[in-house]
Formats: structure tokens, sequence, C-alpha cells
């Protein structure tokens, strides 16, 4: 039985604590906020469970396993490296830290202890996602051409971190996971509505070694919401509506072929094909039920996580990227 | 009565015969086009009007007031000048010429020998996008923040021009039409999924003097149909799906208030506001019918059209910058 | 060759005439409609085709091998007979005939003149709705538990015929084609909301021999425009909406499972299945065209249509019964 | 504060234990099931609430002012006979009673000791139907037409009652809330596909005194979720989709005018509107918590509910005649 202390519990943490509360294997005995009004409402939940506002004292618990941070950006790096300089497992809220280094730091200090370093990149572990990639995989797509998604609705408005950091990390994370190939540089572009609050829309192109192309779009301020995913390729295409209740993800038995022949350059080279939609049973698992079961996993068997915190390096490698390239308006910038 | 003449019979060019036979003010006199099966075909549906096969008789028919051209872009200038220079009205399907020097050549000598010079850009005449130019001319969207545009789908692959040619020119058309501001740099991406053929995919980012921002994304790959723009402002926002049988424009009222109180600062800056969605009513009349009679009506009363060829100009401008910048993987240009 | 008149140029005869001037093997040679007008507009479209303005002259014309009549329902009856009396092979537009004597009386002639008589139920000629047949044929779906179909618009409001004539009998076409087994009893309730006028909404159920069931609800009043058929059978299910633009048939591998052991006896009897969801590409051949190409078909080679005047006076009968039920308000009434 | 009892944490139980928490006036003293394992599930969430395996002990309980019964409706009655002879006031899990006489005895009950009895037609709480009532009541639809409700999907078979006691009842009660005329008679259909087990599709029509209809179709086994009401009106018409995510209610200025001229006998008597469409911003309190915070006024103040015994009672008889109409198949049954 796993022992779960976790840090945070604003918007996020509520659901990291029903889950590993939940889960089989996992129990949580700690949970640390620095308002008290949100330790009450835990304790009316779960009164069993302790509550604390300093985290030193979770560090310093023997009877802790492992750490959940769910707090702000900024105090990622500082709570996980604690955590894992006093032996316990960490999973971290995305993004696993606010810069490059930081995210190096964690690494290695995670490989030096050999401890779980896991980020919660929660679509990754959402049985749509999981089906794209076994597809991909699978080659069932062919040659991928595009991937293209937009994220977008009158979301919260964040006062530290610009809607990169909020959500395109999201769709970052879903590709990382789903491509076989990375990107290797990046344009983005953005702009800020408010003056003196971080972007609130952007846009970003993902440049990579193969014919292929990736973009993001994610808006804080539109009247409707979007989640909608188009992955291109030769043989199949995917589109993936993460608003639909049921039919999630669509596979479309459509595209062009390419006439190779000497004659075809008289002709037409490109035409075009047609054939069924398919859209698969996804299981209902809740993502973050799956994502918790796999921490523990990885914990009592000493697994590398599918989110570790090389993945969660290379996203906010990805981010700052971006961020740069943001402020060039559009200027290619490399991803190291 | 305006009399018409018609170069090119092919996808467009009967869309085009259709209206100017049935607009009040005009009709088909001669349509020329290099297939002799496309003029059969005409024939078995306007047995009266003439077929010839070279455009030259066109421009020498004393009898014809007007030239509407259908073709490739390739030969948009050699036609339009040719029909300016036989002093004929012109109406040139998008984009107006394959470069701006053409462009701006069309305009000086439509300007010198005072014939009207229109650009076939349709939408422009489409019943959602004047309703929508109706209210941000009104100022019912307050400061305009972003302008988005998504046209996609398995679509015909040119062989000639790229996806910013053959779609973004729609949507950049709009966007010139229902912004009082105008684009001074663009930042685009892209890509050709097929060995030597044009750009089948392209994200175009444009930058105001205004905090504001405008995307186009264009695809002629995607399995599903999408035709969606967003446009936010600090009062209202809309919805313009193309796609949707009736309620084609949606005006939200929801949005953001910022707070400028000294207070605000050290508390929430920006809440949310939500309000009613309103679908105005449009008018059912076909684009290229209005399009047909604002043409005949700007040759009669020597009007200056809507879509004239200062704005074809800007357009082609603003295209060529994008293939610069798309050749330069997000570099940013300048429009001139 | 197939030599047609038409008698009938409002809202639906165009399609007819344009479909049988587009048909290899069949020309359109003569026109009549009592409006002048109308005659006017074919000319300008069609300046070969002679017009007339009663339709005795087409029924004693020679060069005429069938009669394709689009008048309203009252007419039917006697231009049918009159046509078949001439010798003439009939295409008569939905519903075959205002009553079922009309009806029979028609059945018998055309057999007593072995002469093709087919009625345009124009749905049973839809990719989708051949695509069901064949799935049903195929028993797909196991026993049909229910068929269930929508079609409600602020449609065009009749003064001769009430909504169930003019729009109920689609439904019921499709239903009569794609199901083996036919209905016995109905069970119809229904209202006028305008004082004089004929019933602007229907409800009708149908009964079997089998345990299944099928309903039909029609309205001419609904703000929203719906075309959504539900059949539900105890190994698949399907959702045909003729609305969508692509994916109009959907296959769902959801149902139940029902126990047969004696232990379910005090369990669950009944459990859930759910699996993938499936959408046919389907022919884009307009439906149309395909039943002009099976009339020629059947005058050609004496062959019998899918909707022969049997299907037509099924159809009539139906109609019939669930109008008495109506006035009865739900009574039940036997079909013959 | 009110001190609540809740009988049955089954489906429905944990929400009502939620909320009568959450709501400002009362809280939950005590929690009684049969099932332990139900129970236990409880306490994990709420340590401090008594649990007790006996409905009786609750009844007992000085300290409970009000009992809530959501247990299967066969013990409806005598469990709410019993709370109310022990003088607690009731809330009751929809329908009230399994047949109107228990439905009667329950209201006269109620009425001689002065308790609160309130049925728990949750979408009447529904900020949704709420707006309805609130439109129909202003007069903005005219005359009402008609009021048509689907209600299907692939939802849990019941075996102790059918589709119409489980779903229909839910329609009934929204049209009884926002209607002001009452239905007289019924005709409804349906059918049982699992041998021996209750009917799983029902179709109800009603009639009422005025020229208006309504109709209620359900469904336990369709492959899609459909929660569809149109209400047309003389001057409007709502939409009200319940699955859609935040516009549930649109209001659209169409319909058709009715001239009254004597020129008009000889012309088109029926002519169309199209207006603007409208979705009004919805209050997005939960239903339940507004529910719970009406019985709490209702006890405080003594006052009658909006869904009293007595439209418990109606929407009991409404259900007993449409079943008996359904064995009739479509036979007309008046309603008490």
């Amino acid at each position: 039985m796993i022992k779960v202390g976790v840090i945070g519990y604003g918007y996020w943490g509520p659901n990291l604590v029903r889950n590993f509360m939940e889960a089989q294997g996992s129990t949580v005995v700690s949970v640390c906020d620095q308002r008290s009004q949100r330790l009450v409402q835990l304790k009316t939940r779960y009164p069993t469970v302790k509550t604390v506002d300093n985290s030193s004292s979770l560090f310093q618990d023997p009877e802790i396993d492992a750490i959940v941070i769910a707090t702000p950006v900024s105090s990622h790096f500082e709570l996980a490296m604690a955590a894992l300089q006093a032996d316990k497992h960490v999973l971290v809220e995305k993004p696993l830290a606010a810069n490059s280094d930081q995210a190096t730091r964690l690494v290695e200090e995670a490989a030096r202890r050999n401890k779980v370093l896991m980020v919660d990149h929660t679509f990754v572990y959402t049985s749509a996602v999981r089906k794209i990639r076994e597809l991909i995989t699978a080659n069932a797509l062919g040659d991928i051409y595009y991937y293209d998604a937009v994220r977008v609705n009158l979301g919260l408005f964040q006062h530290d971190v610009n809607v990169i950091w909020d959500l395109a990390i999201h769709d970052l994370s879903i590709m990382d996971y789903v491509l076989p190939s990375k990107a290797i540089a990046v344009s983005a572009t953005g702009i800020s509505n408010v003056p003196g609050q971080p972007e609130n829309v952007a846009y970003i192109t993902l440049f990579f070694e193969a014919p292929q192309i990736a973009h993001v779009h994610v808006n804080w301020l539109t009247p409707v919401k979007v989640r909608h995913t188009l992955i291109g390729g030769s043989e199949k295409m995917i589109l993936y509506d993460d608003l639909e209740p049921s039919e999630k993800v669509k596979i479309y038995d459509k595209g062009i072929t390419v006439s190779q022949s000497p004659e075809a350059v008289y002709e037409m080279l490109v035409s075009y094909r047609s054939g069924d939609m398919w859209a698969p049973r996804l299981d209902t698992t809740e993502a973050l039920h799956r994502e918790a079961l796999h921490f523990i996993d990885c914990i009592e068997n000493n697994k590398q996580p599918e989110t570790d915190g090389h993945a969660g390096l290379r996203l906010v490698r990805i981010v700052e990227a971006a961020e740069k390239s943001l402020r060039g308006r559009g200027q290619l910038v490399e991803i190291e």
C-alpha cells in the first residue's frame, strides 16, 4: 500500500486525492494547503486524512512514500526537489517545472536517487489518446502528414503563466505520446489582449525532420468550447473530438493517392480516395484512475512512467522555444 | 442591359453564366472556352449564347460591355489587361492576379480608362458576411481581440497554386471586408505532403497596429469539412459557421471584464461575463446574384465596387507576404 | 431511346425533366403544364422540348413511350389511367393515388396492358436507404425491435392533403422497402392548428405480426429541420440522418444481451453491449438519376419496378388506415 | 436547521445526500439502506452520518424532521405513509406512488397532518425548464400548438416498471409545469422486445381541450442519446435540447401567419415567418440544489411545493391512463 501525501488542494487537487484514495494499492494519508478553508472542505469529505499547512512536515513524514504536487507552476521545482531529496517518489502536475534548467535538475535528481518522477500529463491516460497511439504505432495511418489541435474556450484567465503553459501543454503532451517523431523547431505567434497580462491567444507550428507539420491553437477567450484534433496520414485520417460524448475518435478511410506512373506527369497526379468511417469503442476508465494505478505500478515495480521526467522536460523545452518564437513574432526557434 | 462575355466555363464559370443570365440588367451574349466539350454542355443549357474558343473575339466584339474571367490564376493578368485595353469592364475570379505587380498594373489601367475592375471575392456578397460587417461597423463587438478562420476539407488538390492562393484568399477577403484595420505583417508556416506539388496545409498569422491578431488555417487534406470563424471582441463575440444551414452567424454576449480599480491589483483582475446568444435572421439571396447586381450597378452608375481592384491588390500583397514567410518558416514579413 | 412526356412543371417537375434529359437511354420530348409562365421557364432551359397546356395531346402523341406525372394528388388517378389506356408506361409522383380504390384500378390496368407502372418513392433510390436494406437483408441487425422516423420542419403548408399524405409517405415508403415484414395495423393521432386546414402534425404507430413496432412523426411547423431514423435490432442498431453531409448511415454495435440461463431468473436478465460504430461510404449517385435509369430498364426489359404499383397501393392503404385512426384519436385500424 | 433522514442509497440517493448536506438550512443525520456495502461507501464519504438498515428507526427518531425516499417505486407508498404518520415531512423520488389510489391517500394524509409532501420531479428545478415556463407564462409563444418530447438512449433496463414510469414521467412533469392547460385524454402505444419484461419503447399522445397536442417518445434501447423537446406556438417556437452544454433553450421567431381576409380564401391562406433565434443565458445552479432549498423553504414557511402531492398525483393518473391505452393499442383513455 503506497502512502501518498498531496500538496495543493485547489482546483485539481481534489481529483488527485479522490483517485489515490480509491485506487487499489494506494491511500492518501496527508494533505497540505496554506488555505485553512480548503483543508476544512477536505476534512468534511475525508475526516481520516491528516491536514497540514506546511509542506516540510510531509517531506519529513517517514510514513509517506510518494508526494503528489498540485500547486502553481512557480513552486513545482522547489517542492519536487525537496520531495526527491527526502527520498519520496513524485508526481507533479503539468508542466514539470517553470523552465528547462529546473526540469533537467529534477530529472537528474530522480535518476540519482532511483525515485519515480512522473508528470501528470492527464490526457495521455485517456482511452481516446491511447487508442490513437495504438493506431499510429500499428502504422494504420501510413505516413503522418499533419497534426492539428484546437483547444479554446472562455476559460480561466491565468495571471502567472500564459495560454501556452496552461493549455497548449495538453496538446503537446498528447502529440509527444502519439507521434513517433519529435519536433525539431517551432514558430509561434500570439497576443495578450489585456495589458500587463500574459498572452491569451497563441498559435504554434512545429517542424519535424520528416515532411510533417504540427500546429496547436489555444485561446482563453472564445465564446464556444472546441477540443478538436485532426491527424492526417497517407492511408487514414483521425478526428479526435474530446467533447463528443461517446464517439471521441473517428478514423476515416479518406485521403489521396499519388500517381507514380510517367504518364501521370501529363495528367492528374493526385486522386481522391473516400471510404468508410469507423469509431472504435473506448474503455470508460477515468484517465486519472489509470494514471494513479500506473504511478503505483512504477513505484512498486521500479518502472519508468510513460510520462516520466524526460517527457516532462521535452515539453518544457518545446514551450520555452515557443515562447521565445512568440516574442520574435514567429521567428524560427530550434528545440534543444 | 449590360452585355456580358464570359471566359472560362469550368468549375465556377457555369455559376457566373447562370447569374448574369438571370440578373435583371444583364445578359450573357458570348462564352469562351478552349475545351469544345464544355461549350457543348453550355449550348444544351443556353442555346442562344454564342460560343468561341478564342478570347480575342470577345474583346473585339463591340456588343460586349463587360468581360467576366473564370480561368486559372496564371492567365488572369493577360486576359483582364486585354479586356480593359479593349475598353471593357472586368470582373475577375479571385485572386485578381498572380502577383502584386500584375495586380497594380490592372488597377492603374482600369483607373486610366475609367472602367470598372471588380474581383469576385464571393463571400463578401453573402448575407452572413454582410451581417458581420454591419455588427462590427456598429461597434457591437467593442475592441477586436482576434479573428480566427478555419477552412479545411478533402478538397480539390491544385497543381498550379498552393492552398493559400486557393483557400486562404477567401478568409483574407472576408477579413479585409469586415475588419476596420488592415494587417501590417505576416508570419506563415505550411507544408507540401506530396513531393513536387504546392503546399497543401498552411497557417497564417496576421499582425495589426492595434493589439489584435488574425489567423487563417487552410488545408486540402482533412477528412471532415470545417468552415469556422471566431471573432472575439471586448463586448461581444461572433461564431460564423458557414456549414450551418440557417444559423450561420451567432453573436455571444460573452467575454471578460478587466478591473481598473487599484485594489484589483491585489485581486482578480479579469472576471468573466456570460449572457445571451443571438442568431440574426439572414437574407437568403444567393451571394453571386447580389454580386452580379452590384457589378451591373457599378457599371451603370460609375461606382467603385466593394471588392474593387484595390481590394484585390491588398489581398495579393498579403498572400505574397504569406508565401515569403512560409518559405522562411514563419519569418516575419511586412505587408506593403 | 425512351421518349418521355412530363405532366406538371411545378416544384418537382423540373428535377424529373432534368434527370430524364440526362439519363442515358431516355429523353424528354414534351412537357405539359397549364401555367404558361412555367412553360416559358422550361423553354429557356430546354428550347428543343415541346410544350403543351393540355395533357391529352401527350397521350395521343405516338412518339411518346412513357408519361411522368408530377401534378397534385387529386389528379394522379385520372392522368395515370388515361396514360395507361393510351398504352404508355407511367411514373407517378407519390402517392400513387388519392385512395386505395383508385390505386387498385391503376395496378389492374397496368397489369392488363402489360405496362410499367412505377411510383416515385424517391428515397428508395438513395444510396443511404439501399445500404440500409442491404444490411437488414443480410440480417446484420438481428431481430428488428423498432423503426422510428422523424421528418419535421417549417415546410410548405399544403391545402389539399394533410401532413401524412405529404411527409409520412416518404418514411412509410422507406420502411416498406427496408423491412422484410409488413405492418398489419395502425394507431395514429394528430392535429390541425389552423382551422379549416388539414392536419399539420401527426404521429403514426404501426403494428406487425412480430414483436416489432414502427413509428413516424411528421410536422410542418417546427423551427428546426429533423430527418432522423432509428432502427433497433437485437444485434446492431442504425441511425440514419439524412441531413448529415457524408455519414448519413451509422451502424452501432450496441444493444442488449438477454440471459437465458436459469440462474439469471434471480439476477440481471438483461445486460448491455457496447461496441464500435461504423459509417459505410455511400455512393454519391443522385437518387432521381438512379430512379430514372431503373424506370428505363423496367420498360426496356419488361421488369417489375422496385417501387411498382403494388408498393404504391400498400402505402396508400397504410395512409388511409392512419387517417381513419387519426379521426378516431388513436383507435386501432387494421391495414387491409 | 432541518434534519433529514434518507432512505435508499442506490443510484440517486447519493445525489440527494450530497445536496441536503451542502444546502444551507439542512443536514443529513441518518441514512437507511438494506445493503450493508452501500452504507460502508456512505461512511467513507460522510463518517458523521448514522447508518441504519431498517427504516422504522428513522421514523421513530425524534431528531429527524424530514424523510427523503429514494427506493424502488413499489415501496414509495408504504414508506411515505409511515413517514407522514410519524409526522415527518416527505420528499419522494418520482413517481409519487405505484398507482393513483396510493397517491391520493398520500396527498390526503399530508393534508390531514399539515406536512409537506413533495415529489422529486427534478427537471422542474432546472434553469432551462424554469426559463421555458417563464416564457410561456409571459405568453411569448402565443397559442401553444404542440409539445413534443423525445427521451431515448441505451439506458438501464428496469425490471419492475416500464419505460413510461421510468422515463416518460420526466417529460410529463416538465409539461405539467410549463403548460397552462392540462391533458384530458391519452392514446399510447408501445412494445416489449424482451419476453416477460416491461415495455421498453412507448409513444404517448396527449389531448387537451384546446386545439393543442402533446407527444412523448421514450425508449431504453437506442444507440444514441436524445433529449429533445419542441414546443410550437403561434408566435414563437422553442427547442429545448438538454444535451447542449450551454445553449439548452433556443427560441425561434419562426412560424406561420394565417390570412383572415376574404381574398385569401382564393389564395395562399398560410404564409411563413422567419426571424431571429435567441438563446437566453441560463443560471448554472444545480437542479437538485434548488430543489433541496425549496423543500427546506416549504417546511420552514409552511408553503406548498411547486411539485407537491397534487402534481405527483396528476402525473400518476396520466401514466395509469397511458398504460391502459398502451394495452389497448392506442385506444383513447380519458384522464381522471
